[in-house]
């Protein structure tokens, strides 16, 4: 199973359905805003991972497909969000809501998108019991996802503990992905024992996704993730390559060595190389990606609780994909 | 029945519950953030609508109590929004959340009370099919809000027509005053027939809300409203006493005086008594203050399907408030 085939045919199938949602109505600049990043395209791995839990317990696929439109709004909603809050002005190659149109109707396109996501759940063709399953999942994400956005830019040019890092990356990342594959399953008819392995598998994906991501970001060919190596470092990123070697390394030079770079856009590419040397020395790099194998071999493992399908070995390649890329 | 009693009651009663639904939780400066408006008090005309629809219908109000809170939260997000789009610096006396935390944490806030509200919406101790009306009615009412907060902005410096007008407050007043009202109907148990007609009847009570609103900026005691009068025609504030003025006013030197005065903060005190006696002159405030009348008698007709209740009582003494108020 490769799973960036797979992810090909489903963003393709997404497609169409995606566009279906948000009808013409004026006023039509708030429903052009907020139409840009989910018509866009992309990877849509949110909506993939709707489709495949529900197919993999069995469950008619074509029923999820509203709430894969309603998760992937979620994404593009909290996308536009954070892009102004960031000051990013381009995304995807596009210009970002804030900047393409300005910063009312990208709150308000944002807010927008929220709502009409919970109008497709409201309307979704499952049973009422059911639906508010799904309706605890997604909402309990999106108030996790303002608490993550939260942490991050409280984070920001300051150094965090290892517990604080994967509280943040639970929720910015997880509990998306974890309401996705749970609503997925509910939309398919798993029982509740189901519904829980397959929200377990999704939140341990979600953080070794990012764990993973981080590593590229230092370990990575820059060639091809487009990031300049390194450059986490000096942006001060929180990582685990960093918490890890500020609370093993012993050697006081080399530890204040280290500390200048971190959070220093002026530091020079001879000393991130040497900042980056010293991760490798004390095993920082290796722990970072160690942390995200071992999250991918947590998540597969609660897959074993599925009877084999393609759905099934989908959500295994994802796992796997997600430490097995280099970009 | 005295409307300000009876919401001075249900507010208080609110007061705990409101409380109840925000725990403590990192980071503790978001939860702080999205606590300060719904506690803050006010006269919680949301939550008193919701309660009044469940025991007009013979419901058990304890069962509504949450989604009173609910629609309250979704009434702070978008104050919490819209107070950092208009870039208003204070709010019942405390500085808006933008100003009092920062951009990021005033977004997150709102992004988080909206998340909340979904989150007890989706706990309602009322049969799952009720909960997905409501579900539908208050997903609704939020992307009409976004819509009509759009439109709002996009008024501004413009002359617009009486259909846009009115569109406009019906987005931003009606819709969520009616989710409230068909909401708290549901909780109560109520039938299709009779959730319709409490819906119908927010709606024009709403409306009527907004249009009195717009007189008292005119025509009020600004001892009172704490507005200056006619201020509104120096912004350029579109109200039914503008759009019948700027249709019906044939001489055009008044004409010109008027649209000379309209969005232009320069204008005199004189120049705006002017423009005060020509809207006079011609029967525009006259014909405000009668619309909003109209509506609020459409309004309470749509209860005559009620059986007599202290609850109904109330929501005919709200209507008749809504335009019986100097404040």
């Amino acid at each position: 199973m490769d799973a960036k085939e797979y992810l090909k045919k489903t963003s393709a199938l997404m497609d169409g359905p995606i566009k279906t949602y948000i009808p013409d109505e004026e006023p039509m600049r708030l429903i052009e805003a907020s139409r840009q990043y989910p018509y866009a395209g992309g990877k849509r791995m949110r909506p993939a991972m709707v489709l495949a839990a529900c197919g993999a317990v069995g469950g008619d696929k074509t029923k999820a497909m509203p709430l894969a439109a309603a998760i992937e709004y979620i994404h593009n909603f909290t996308l536009i969000h954070d892009d102004y809050m960031d000051g990013d002005d381009m995304r995807r190659g596009m210009k970002t809501i804030h900047v393409a149109y300005d910063m009312p109707t990208s709150i308000l396109a944002g807010d927008a998108l929220f709502a009409k996501a919970f109008q497709i759940i409201a309307e979704l063709d499952v049973p009422s019991d059911k639906m508010r399953e799904i309706l605890k999942f997604v909402s309990k994400a999106v108030w996790d996802l303002a608490r993550g956005q939260q942490f991050d830019i409280e984070n920001e040019h300051k150094l965090v503990s290892e517990e604080r890092y994967t509280e943040t990356i639970f929720l910015k990342t997880s509990v998306l992905f974890a309401a996705a594959a749970a609503g997925g399953a509910l939309c398919g008819g798993a029982d509740e024992k189901t519904v829980d392995a397959i929200n377990k598998y999704a939140l341990d994906m979600g953080l070794g996704f990012q764990m993973f991501d981080d590593y590229l970001g230092v370990a990575g060919d820059s060639s091809k993730t487009g990031k300049s190596v390194g450059n986490d470092l000096r942006k001060g990123k929180c990582t685990l390559m960093v918490t890890y070697t500020l609370e093993n390394l012993k050697d006081e030079a080399k530890l204040a060595k280290f500390k200048s770079v971190l959070n220093n856009m002026e530091a020079t590419d001879a000393e991130v190389r040497e900042a980056m040397e010293i991760m490798r020395e004390i095993g920082a790099i290796a722990y970072n990606k160690k942390a995200a194998e071992d999250k991918i071999a947590s998540a597969k493992a609660y897959l074993d609780i599925l009877p084999p399908s393609e759905d099934k070995d989908f959500m295994i390649a994802l796992a796997d994909y997600a430490i097995n890329r280099d970009v």
